[in-house]
């Protein structure tokens, strides 16, 4: 299959190399390629730089974000920071009518609330926007009417969602969530072959609002186990 | 030991029947005794009058709010629901002072909000406030300074809480946050004596608001089961 990764960043790699190793066709967007493949530095969140990744994962077909979308088979899986997701996919969405987008973002808003200057464990809490009433997952699904939106990937780290043996021999629990059973049937396929044996379908789309909102938990319960920076577990739903 | 529950719900009954079966008295706290035992119908959530459980449960000793807490040992457990916690705790801190107080309250408001008319799988979804920045144990703590607040228990029905072994042989992970290390020693004791063995302590009281917002991924999850109505399920933390 041939698959597009929005996004050049840490989660996106690990699905860029894990479809790679899969046998799939990998076309890799990002907002303008040759600055892309100018940068040396490594990111604020101490990325190395994405030209060093490709030179090490060749077979990735680097182009804009509207390209590598149009480029893909049907599947399309979205690494933009929840941030930047609305826009970004909103001005591509003629190239990705018709496709299956999964999102994984948490949109975070990494800015010093002075009303709010309670600081977590880990640091000032960003705050989430949308939050309770509303999801990411929703706004971009709002936004793409044409598109077929699962939510998906957003519970963990995405080190461990391309390598869930790599968590307690793989017994831990994967979520879905989305309108269209046919899209979140893809989502289930694709995580079977990541190596998941449990998926859980939650429901409907409205339910990336749990999914996004447990990010707080997540951070919360990697600074119990002392994992502060990027946790390296799993939770799985015990009947 | 002489254990406070305030709250005659459904789920501070869990809590009044354990302590009870586990040889403490437990000394129920209720906003107006009078009221609480001349109700002959059941609640809004379908729970029987408190005179019915009273009548199979003769050793609960009732009284006011403010009167229970003052004759605990020192350990209080809140049932109050969300949305009038903070008043009914303020209105009696003298009573709470150098108290351990345990919240598992979700600070839901179940009004209809008309801007936000979305349904979700489980009827409206009740908003939370306070959410993200703020949370109400925190909200909590700072209304009762002279009170060491736990928060815990929140991440699952009470009915498992007090009975981890019905879920998955116990194999789940049960939660706690405070700024209080003895505080927060008394309450993994007293889960400890209902039998849990997994005891994640997530640190400080900041904690709660992941707690807290992890209220819609359980909901979502028990939707995922087929459990809308009360979940019998478990999260492990898979390390």
């Amino acid at each position: 299959m041939k698959i597009a990764v929005l996004g050049t960043g840490g989660g996106a790699r690990c699905h860029i190399a894990k479809l790679l190793e899969l046998g799939h066709e990998v076309v890799v967007g990002t907002r303008d390629p040759r600055a892309t493949l100018s940068r040396t530095e490594p990111d604020m969140m101490g990325t190395p730089p994405f030209g060093r990744f490709l030179a090490e994962h060749p077979a990735a077909d680097l182009r804009t974000f509207g390209d590598a979308a149009a480029a893909s088979d049907g599947l399309v899986i979205s690494g933009i920071d929840g941030h930047s997701a609305v826009n970004a996919l909103s001005a591509i969405a003629d190239r990705l009518a018709g496709k299956t987008l999964i999102d994984y973002a948490v949109p975070f808003i990494y800015q010093h609330e002075p009303e709010h200057p309670w600081p977590t464990p880990w640091g000032i809490m960003p705050k989430l926007e949308p939050v309770d009433t509303d999801s990411l997952g929703e706004q971009i699904q709002r936004a793409l009417p044409r598109t077929k939106v699962v939510k998906s990937f957003v519970t963990q780290e995405q080190s461990t969602v391309v390598n869930p043996a790599s968590v307690g021999d793989g017994e831990h629990t994967m979520f879905v969530a989305g309108d269209h059973m046919d899209a979140k049937q893809q989502a289930i396929d694709l995580l079977k072959s990541y190596g998941w044996t449990d998926i859980l379908d939650l429901g409907q789309l409205v339910c990336a609002r749990g999914m996004e909102m447990y990010a707080h938990m997540h951070s919360a319960i990697g600074f119990g186990l002392g994992q502060q920076f990027g946790g390296h577990f799993g939770i799985k739903v015990v009947r």
